[in-house]
């Protein structure tokens, strides 16, 4: 059915909507749209009253037919508060959306996972947990996105433990599947024991403390790592450390080494700054030779790939504009679509340690220095993250559909 | 770009396979997806970072951008417990989804407005509410739908005080809104004076209420409605009446009539039944002559319309295998794409009057006994309802921009 809706038209700033960015971001991003005809009464009949009371009927009686019946076994809901939103800051809810429909329409581009954003009107740990729980019927997945530490860590561990659905904060997990990746190949590529690697992490916010907590479960030695702060160097001696900085206390730095930057890098192999900091290239000189260096911070780096190239070998930033981009799109969409294929109640270490195993295995064949990580608009990607997924998911026992012997292909357009 | 992904498939219940509604319902009936390219570096870098941070900024700093350059001005949640669904109950959140999902294609298809089915894990008032406070960000407008009376009323008077954007219970006032069109054709057709007309409304739940105030909003003399619940005839002088309840003891029914429906039914001329029950032949012979009954319970009417026929010179139903069908998609997407075009901060009596003039108005030239509503695939409904609601929210005061001089024609597929 086709026809013509009459809308008003409003004036919009001259000066915005001449400007191409705005002119794109124009009305938003994204919309939404009917998978069934609704042209004839039959239509209507079928898909509205009276014929959808069956198919309610059947869902009340056996809620196991829920996911197979609605739209929400390919849903997740993009939620933040707005607190900690790119390098912005606390610029609220509303100021959030533009980025948040952003990542809704990459989960749907890479992924083919029905996205929605959530902006929410409170930062109150209990209030964000109250709320998204009210609403977890109504999603397969929970994506949390730019929630500042240290609140996001309770956010996530108290929905991830409260929800029978996947929840995943990406600022923490995205980041850190994604510099799991980078680094495997970058170690393979100069001939490194991932296990012995010396890193050193500059940042404990939400990606700080995740790239830690995975690069452990991948098989670092936390023994071998240290974390630095705004403070300096975390260790079991430091005062007033809580939550998640107590934890990396106890997990790394097991020599009690202490001191600021220039003293953690002295004799690292890895350096990954997800700090927003700058670090001085003084610190950097006293790194082991044939160093690796990750200056992940956005859109500034920690160091500019021509200075870390002094003393690292290899060099990885966010930014698209140099080589290596270490970019989130690489592991959330394909996270997601293997979590919610095999229904998984939860998002284990095992599932991202394969998402990066297998976001490294796409170049692995083709390991330059300047390019460890695959493009972000690499389409082998996502396939390949899902299915490793969805395996680790049925090893670790938290998928509740086992997938059918044969994968289907199916041909997506975006 | 165009790119196969690797999905697993599953078995399902072949039973339910096979049966083309169920099959109509696999994998819910609606998707979300991207309205501008994703396909290049520079794509990425305009709608994702580094260039949606200035969208962001901008919106940081002047909150009045937010609707212009997000899609949440055209953007509706439609919300429920899961406590009222159909005729079908209390069935819970999951199983109220596929209804949930119906109404949203159908904002879609009729109204262009993009909506998305929020289940809620929560029948608790204060609950609900606060949830929907905290989303509420995210969206230009909230449906309210199949929440349980009493519970209704306070749910959408909080939400509509406490929120700036539209807030709208489509089971109370769409069924009003529908109901005053048909109404108004009905006595236009019959020769009647509008004011005069002696209503009962069978049925004090949130359909009863709102049909009993919009009438009087509308003109009909409240002195000569009256309200029946399944005690009886609501009049001052019964006992353990409170909320909407009392309201209605005190706005109708002046002169003070007890019994129960035959007693109402005498020497009235409209009877309007959202009871869910059934009403006796009996009780409609005390009926005026030539009078009007609207037997909307669905799927069956309180009486069917032949027996209807026999004291009654029209006679409306809600479902669409009799005549003049009253159904609440003539009505919401209209009225909120009227809301949502002129940003308006409610949805006022006099908005919901002009949308149900509106309905009416499109057939008015063509009345007959057994067509004095539209159909609901008319696609001439919504764009009048949209218009009227929206000049109405200007004359109102509730509209937060005006029209431009002239409406732009937007062509829609969909």
């Amino acid at each position: 059915m086709e026809f013509t809706v009459s809308f008003f038209s409003f004036e919009l700033d001259p000066a915005l909507a001449a400007d191409p960015v705005f002119d794109l971001h124009r009305r938003g991003k994204m919309t939404m749209s009917a998978t069934i005809p609704l042209a004839s009464r039959d239509d209507l009949s079928l898909a509205y009253t009276p014929g959808v009371a069956r198919v309610c009927e059947a869902i009340a009686e056996d809620e196991s037919l829920y996911p197979d019946y609605t739209w929400t076994a390919n849903t997740v809901a993009v939620v933040t508060d707005g607190s900690a939103v790119l390098g912005l800051g606390n610029i609220g809810p509303k100021a959030a959306m533009p980025v948040m429909e952003g990542k809704a329409i990459l989960f749907k581009q890479f992924g083919g996972v029905d996205s929605i954003p959530i902006c929410l009107d409170t930062q109150d740990v209990e209030g964000i947990i109250a709320t998204v729980k009210a609403m977890a019927p109504s999603f397969g997945g929970i994506n949390l996105e730019d929630i500042s530490a240290p609140r996001c860590f309770e956010i996530e561990r108290r929905l991830d433990a409260e929800l029978d659905i996947p929840v995943f904060h990406d600022d923490q997990h995205g980041t850190a599947v994604v510099t799991l990746a980078a680094l495997r190949n970058a170690a393979a590529l100069l001939g490194r024991t991932f296990a012995d690697l010396r890193v050193v992490v500059s940042g404990a916010g939400a990606a700080g403390a995740a790239i830690t907590n995975t690069l452990i479960a991948a098989g670092v030695q936390g023994a071998n790592m240290i974390v630095v702060d705004s403070r300096g160097i975390i260790h079991g001696e430091r005062g007033a450390l809580g939550g998640m900085k107590a934890e990396l206390a106890a997990t790394t730095n097991i020599s009690g080494r202490t001191g600021g930057i220039t003293e953690a890098l002295i004799g690292a192999d890895v350096l990954v700054g997800v700090s927003g900091g700058t670090i001085a290239e003084e610190a950097l000189a006293g790194m082991a030779p044939g160093a690796i260096i990750f200056a992940l911070a956005n859109p500034t780096p920690e160091v500019l790939p021509a200075v870390a190239h002094k003393y690292a070998a290899i060099v990885a930033t966010g930014r698209s504009d140099f080589p290596n981009q270490i970019n989130n799109v690489l592991a959330f969409p394909g996270i997601f679509r293997g979590a919610l294929d095999v229904r998984a109640s939860t998002i284990t270490a095992g599932m991202k340690v394969a998402a990066a195993d297998a976001i490294a295995a796409i170049v692995a064949d083709e390991l330059r220095p300047e390019a460890i990580v695959p493009s972000p608009l690499d389409p082998r990607v996502a396939p390949a993250v899902a299915a490793a997924v969805a395996a680790a998911a049925v090893r670790d026992g938290v998928a509740r559909r086992l997938p059918a012997a044969a994968p289907v292909q199916v041909r997506q357009t975006v």
